[in-house]
């Protein structure tokens, strides 16, 4: 059977079995170290595959960054802000009818002043652009010829040839539903907190991982509100967790054990590739930098992590859901 | 139901999806370094676990070890050798009644001068005690004070806090019966070629692993032949392969893809924990030391390997395995 090749099957009670496994071997403690890991020890922890704080480690984004230095440093360039009226971008979100979409912000360009001016007000705006907002990986490949919006801030965060660097800033009310990426993730608080509760690939499972028709925020030509507006029907589902908050009571079953943890500023956090997160953040205004690296391919991560998302995903928006 | 509980449903479809999974992930390329890699990139090499041949491995025994040479620094010492009537120490082995039985080899005491002129007569001799022959843990824990047979040649084999160091003495007609071991292993062949065939963990099911009654090898008091003499009821059944010799056409499905790899004098192998290994060697003596570690506890690589034999194990010796 061709459906039966491409989705082994993974009865529940294999995946409990794994959560539990993986539990017995590793608890649900979080290394911190008070100081960068050496190359050496840092290999080791990619190997061990589990989140460890990083106390110590200096950009110079962290010494520098202030909102008046962001906004002298980027003066007239324009930046690509998303804008919610939830502070949910990037998430499964109901729309007026009660129908579930995978939902993506509204993006607009202003400049660094613009966008600290309005944050805080509504709507809810996330300076979020990602996949390399600082450094992808074009840069790398094309003797740093590419071109990024934040250009003038890259002397402020050194890079060792990362797949990609990312620029975060938003208020408390802006928080990202949780998900994996297939990255090994460094993770620097500049100003501010990030909340993380985080799970391992081992209890993705309990997540009910579905597939969401697409959606994005469009701001209305009346009141110019931003209205949930469905994607053509030709645009792929998304598949998302339908977990929208893994704190209520019982979103989550007993056999998996998240792990919380907050990062002040001058915080690091390495989530290690496959890793579930949730993020939330708090003080008035949150700045962190992240850099992406490929995981490695060789070797068994890959079949395990693979292994683990193995099924037929359903749709959502089913009764069960809504 | 507990002992679903202890042994979760890897039915076959999901096995031969996680061997075509992990051929198409790595292939079936084994990598050659000419010369030792450094504390970083052997770390790498050990989270991607896949074997590497390593050239330039220097240890004093590889310039100093002749037969000539180990008689001399051995003396009088006494060391423990297994005898087998056919080469097949710690394997399923059928006795005169073609009953099956994990056999383990007889052990006798002599010098190395006796071992050497007793090499390549009957029955077959293997110096092959393993369990840190050379040094085990015991030496790290007890700062040096534990004994080995092979005290005077420690000299020869510089170590670093490894979990047990072994040395290995037989001709071509000793066979190793394909198992895999908890262990990181670095394998140097002194003298001789070694010729291993490897599956990953990822494999393991087509091996057919069953539980074994268990046996010894004695000499009859009549004429010294080693006798198959199987062991008290209450001896523990051993878990072992079926599979007597992985290179008979067809003794293995065509999902999965044996490495095959010769070691020569100077060559080094990183095995990683959980590979099958069977081992022959060539030439008129082959000599080789071994040096196991402790893998890695941390992280999901023992849920893996747990994963990938977690069974019920039939018995051997039912109608289909005779």
């Amino acid at each position: 059977m061709s459906q039966s090749d491409e989705h082994p099957v993974l009865d529940q009670e294999l995946l409990q079995w794994i959560s539990r496994e993986y539990y017995e071997m590793n608890g649900s403690h979080i290394e911190i170290l008070d100081a960068p890991p050496t190359p050496i020890e840092f290999s080791r922890l990619i190997h061990i595959s589990r989140p460890v704080v990083i106390k110590g480690l200096q950009i110079p984004a962290s010494a520098r960054w202030t909102n008046d230095y962001l906004v002298k440093k980027m003066g007239e360039h324009s930046i690509s802000v998303a804008f919610t009226p939830n502070g949910l971008a990037d998430a499964v979100t109901r729309d007026s009818d009660g129908k579930l979409y995978f939902t993506e912000p509204y993006t607009s360009q202003m400049t660094m002043q613009e966008f600290f001016d309005q944050l805080m007000k509504n709507p809810i705006l996330y300076l979020q652009s990602q996949n390399g907002n600082l450094y992808s990986s074009a840069f790398y490949e094309q003797d740093g010829r590419d071109s990024s919006e934040f250009q003038s801030l890259r002397a402020d965060v050194p890079s060792k040839h990362p797949d990609a660097v990312n620029l975060w800033i938003g208020d408390e009310r802006s928080t990202t539903s949780i998900h994996s990426d297939p990255y090994e993730n460094i993770y620097t608080v500049v100003q501010g907190s990030k909340h993380f509760t985080l799970l391992p690939p081992a209890d993705g499972w309990c997540l009910q991982e579905r597939n969401y028709p697409h959606a994005t925020y469009t701001p209305s030509p009346l009141d110019s509100n931003l209205v949930l507006t469905p994607s053509s029907s030709k645009t792929p589902y998304v598949r998302w967790s339908s977990i929208a908050d893994p704190h209520l009571p019982e979103a989550l079953p007993p056999e998996v054990h998240p792990l919380s943890i907050t990062l002040e500023a001058g915080d690091t956090l390495y989530l290690p590739v496959g890793w579930w997160h949730h993020v939330r953040q708090s003080g008035d205004i949150t700045v962190a930098v992240n850099w992406w690296y490929d995981a490695e391919v060789q070797g068994s991560t890959w079949v395990w992590l693979n292994m683990l998302r193995a099924r037929d995903v359903p749709l959502g928006n089913t009764g069960e859901d809504s």
